[in-house]
């Protein structure tokens, strides 16, 4: 009997990084182990002091090195295994993560002559300083008429790629000179494990507007953005193309000996973090939903066909799994307007009561709510607190609740909550069925896992069943997927990503089943509450009115 | 020089009465005395243990004469006059409070053989079980043509008296042939005190369906309604209707010996508690506008001609004050909402800063809220948390807030709540400015005297200068001028209830001055006010539509 053989998937987040250690053959997680990020989010100033303006999101990359070091031996250790038995490792990160590095892969921000330089460290995902950048990038695609393609998305917004170095170039060009790379932290992980610089499919088509078969934006739309820039492709990025399940190489000896691997063990692609829990709820044909639910939400399907449109991605190919269209899109906020209303809308009486009876007070909230009927609360919101991103894709939206009478109750409030991120989901889903049917629901994240009460309220509201992650890292199982694919079966691993999905995803026994009765009611609801999206996101511009008074108060104020 | 004269004026509200001995030339409040009543609302059982359906709400006569014989003597007491020196006493009442009582004025409730009956106690006025007679009445006078009439104020409500007679006769027809009057407790007070059985024409007016030089319903509808009504009238009212600002009598000797009072004090006519205000806030002319603010809102103004539409009544002539038109709305919730926001919607951390810092907890939110420019918040509400009366008289409308977002604070919404209730003020006010200008507002009530902060966005929203009584009991302090018109000018009151409003008045020297950068802000707000007022009111029934489904649930889960 062969030995088993185990893969490694390294999970990326904003804050923090995490190793897990799996069974290649069953999707079991053995081990895992987390490291926080020493420098976390510099939004202010740099370690040396040097303070950064509004709306800057740099990270320092020595905290990604040290998840490396610390987490994956910390995984291997606990799981008891030997390393010779590990036959992968693989990345998810978040993205568009950017920075700049020497031909050797140092960041330049670990170079003492650049340290005082904002431009040198890593632009986060949220970094939204390229705005500037941003604007003339959509400014020169209306003028080229290019901005429709499905490629860009409808718009160009200031997380991608692009525009980051395009403000390195302008604000700071010698950086921008002395840059051997610019590249996605995923992509630089992956360099320096293996020395390939080879990048991600998944990152290169969603974050850096590059294609498959058609590559980067060409060299004139570059050089009209800015002269300097009509090279930035051959001089900056890599044309070297992995497609997603791909490897990028072998760990080299340096760091298998730093990580306490055997060179040599396939790395695969780094793949955007939301994307992953596809493969990692064991979605792996058109027909499945996947639904992330944190403090906002992902949704992703596979579709033969591309569509955008409403707040819709899906124009890459193969983005996520080889030879699919994956559809993407989400909530602004879930998890976050129950977290806001929960700090400042729920009464000292409620919290009191929560605690005489031992529970969380988003669980005591959970019970009361779960006690009432669809429709008994009378209330009825649009889900708008962060913002609206399908169908309106607009920040100047904001939320609504309708309903309210002196008898209205803060479990009511908080279960209309609930219900209004519910019919936000279901309107998603419903762009989605343009391309392709959605005929079931495979959700994972903290929500997923954690609210039973939310989870039927969906299932009712969507009238479809949802089947709920077992894993509870499930974008690391993903990333872990990913890695035994880039290990192959040959060596104890899949020849795809489909095959992967399939074997080593885990979903609980229980599914939500929708229940007739709730359905018709929500039903009833969502067509109130579409009316009420028209009518706030396209016929009724208060929202936006208000957002401009508060400025203008805000202001006048100053 | 002549020994000072004193009047008293007793305000009779839901759940106590209050004498003011007040000085007839000054209007100065000596003293006063409260008595809770004994039995409050009876909404559940009689004291004899006999339950009650649900909409009940009686009230026990003998607590009235508690009052009397309680609070006349001990401000008479505490103000060290000599009862010689009072010259009249009137009465605000409730209303339309009915009950049946016998040739003596025995309320039939307190005859030994009627104590197990419902139908023998007072009706107070928010008894909501006379709604099935209502609606006979409505579709008797569609059928006929006369809904429309001003004289209906378009639609007959549950609360006025005929629809209370009805459900005696109906119910316990028994009670009704009894019966030697059915009348306003007002009136009831006022026959006991001086054996007239003159009616007060506020009440017959604006809850009898009497109007000057018509008189009452004529037989054919009354008959119509039901063949036992036809002589309704002459059988269980009186065709004595006392103007306002007239006498209905004097003192008889049994109550005046009771009272500490001496015999032929003059008694006025009593009028609605919500009446009052009027010439207590010195109102004595067309331009003026009266604002009680309270758990809820009253807002009156006199008018050369009579208006009714859009639920503003304004068809009784001479009802508030004679040879003018009052016009007459409010908002359903005004205190109410703020208490319910404080009760239901203020975190624990709020309440402890607030004991911290030594405030109550409104106070506190004020402070905060009051550090905020007009639309800093970035939220608007529609003010219909207990139904909207102007203009859709409709209590399916219900509560809206827009604006929210993740950054939303407690004090934000608590401004805007407030905010909304001036744009609901507002909007009455364009109302009446169908009938008569407004050039200014007169405000009292527990809000208006102790809420600075909202009274100035009343100034700015309404854009009209705001002056607040001075009095804490300025129904008290009203009631007690209709009784210096009753004595009359040669006993030292007054000939006309104008020359008393006009004596008799007291406002605080400050005055709520609207500021013009406020008033812009405003004026936009309102401007989307208005357009969601008419969305939510007449374009979409998602409110209605709400309410039903919750009366669907609620009736589901039963």
């Amino acid at each position: 009997m062969n030995r088993k053989k185990y893969v490694i998937g390294l999970d990326y987040g904003t804050l923090s990084g995490r190793a897990v250690v799996v069974e290649a053959d069953t999707g079991e997680i053995l081990s895992q182990a987390v490291k926080e990020y020493p420098h976390g989010v510099m939004d202010r100033d740099l370690p040396c002091g040097t303070s950064l303006d509004v709306e800057w999101a740099l990270e320092h990359p020595k905290d990604y090195l040290d998840v490396l070091e610390e987490t994956i031996p910390a995984a291997v250790r606990q799981a008891e295994i030997s390393p010779e038995d590990i036959i992968g490792l693989a990345i998810d990160f978040t993205s568009s993560t950017v920075l700049p590095i020497d031909q050797d892969g140092t960041p330049l921000c670990m170079l003492p002559e650049f340290e005082t330089r904002p431009h040198a460290y890593v632009k986060l995902w949220k970094h939204h300083a390229a705005q500037p950048e941003a604007d003339e990038i959509n400014a020169l695609l209306t003028e080229r008429g290019e901005i429709d393609l499905p490629r860009y998305g409808g718009k160009i917004s200031s997380e991608l790629m692009l525009p980051k170095a395009l403000q390195i170039l302008k604000e700071d060009p010698e950086i921008y000179e002395r840059a051997d790379q610019i590249l996605e932290a995923g992509d630089w992980l992956t360099f320096i494990l293996t020395g390939s610089r080879r990048r991600s499919a998944s990152m290169a088509g969603y974050k850096g507007m590059w294609l498959e078969g058609e590559g980067y934006p060409g060299h004139d739309f570059l050089k009209a953005l800015d002269p300097r820039l009509e090279t930035y492709v051959e001089d900056k990025l890599s044309t070297d193309i992995c497609p997603m399940g791909g490897r990028i190489g072998m760990l080299n000896d340096a760091w298998a000996q730093k990580l306490g691997l055997l060179p040599k063990t396939a790395v695969g692609a780094s793949i955007i973090d939301s994307h992953v829990g596809l493969p990692g709820c064991g979605i792996a044909e058109p027909g499945q939903m996947m639904l992330i639910l944190g403090t906002s939400s992902v949704q992703l399907a596979l579709s033969e066909t591309p569509y955008s449109g409403e707040g819709v991605c899906g124009a890459v190919k193969g983005g996520i799994m080889p030879g699919y269209y994956a559809l993407e899109s989400g909530l602004a906020g879930v998890g976050d307007i129950f977290g806001w209303f929960v700090d400042h809308c729920v009464p000292a009486s409620y919290k009191e009561a929560a605690k005489a009876e031992g529970f969380g007070i988003h669980e005591y909230l959970t019970r009361l709510a779960g006690k009432l009927a669809p429709g008994e609360s009378g209330l009825l919101a649009l889900d708008w607190w962060n913002g609206n991103k399908t169908p309106f894709v607009s920040v100047d939206l904001s939320g609504m609740i309708v309903g309210c009478t002196l008898a209205t109750r803060p479990e009511e409030i908080y279960r209309t909550l609930i219900e209004a991120t519910g019919f936000g989901t279901r309107l998603i889903m419903e762009a989605f069925e343009h391309a392709v049917p959605v005929n079931e629901i495979r959700a994972c994240g903290g929500i997923a896992e954690k609210n039973s009460m939310l989870m039927q309220i969906f299932a009712d509201i969507t009238n479809r069943e949802i089947k709920v992650s077992a894993s509870k890292q499930t974008a690391a199982l993903g990333a872990a997927m990913y890695a035994a694919v880039a290990a192959g079966s040959e060596k104890g691993g899949y020849d795809s990503i489909f095959d992967a999905a399939k074997a080593m995803s885990r979903m609980r026994d229980e599914t939500y089943r929708p229940i007739p009765e709730n359905v018709a009611v929500y039903d009833s609801l969502y067509r109130e509450y579409c009316r009420l999206k028209d009518y706030f996101g396209k016929e009724n511009p208060v929202m936006k009115n208000l957002k401009l008074l508060r400025q203008k108060a805000k202001n006048g104020s100053c």
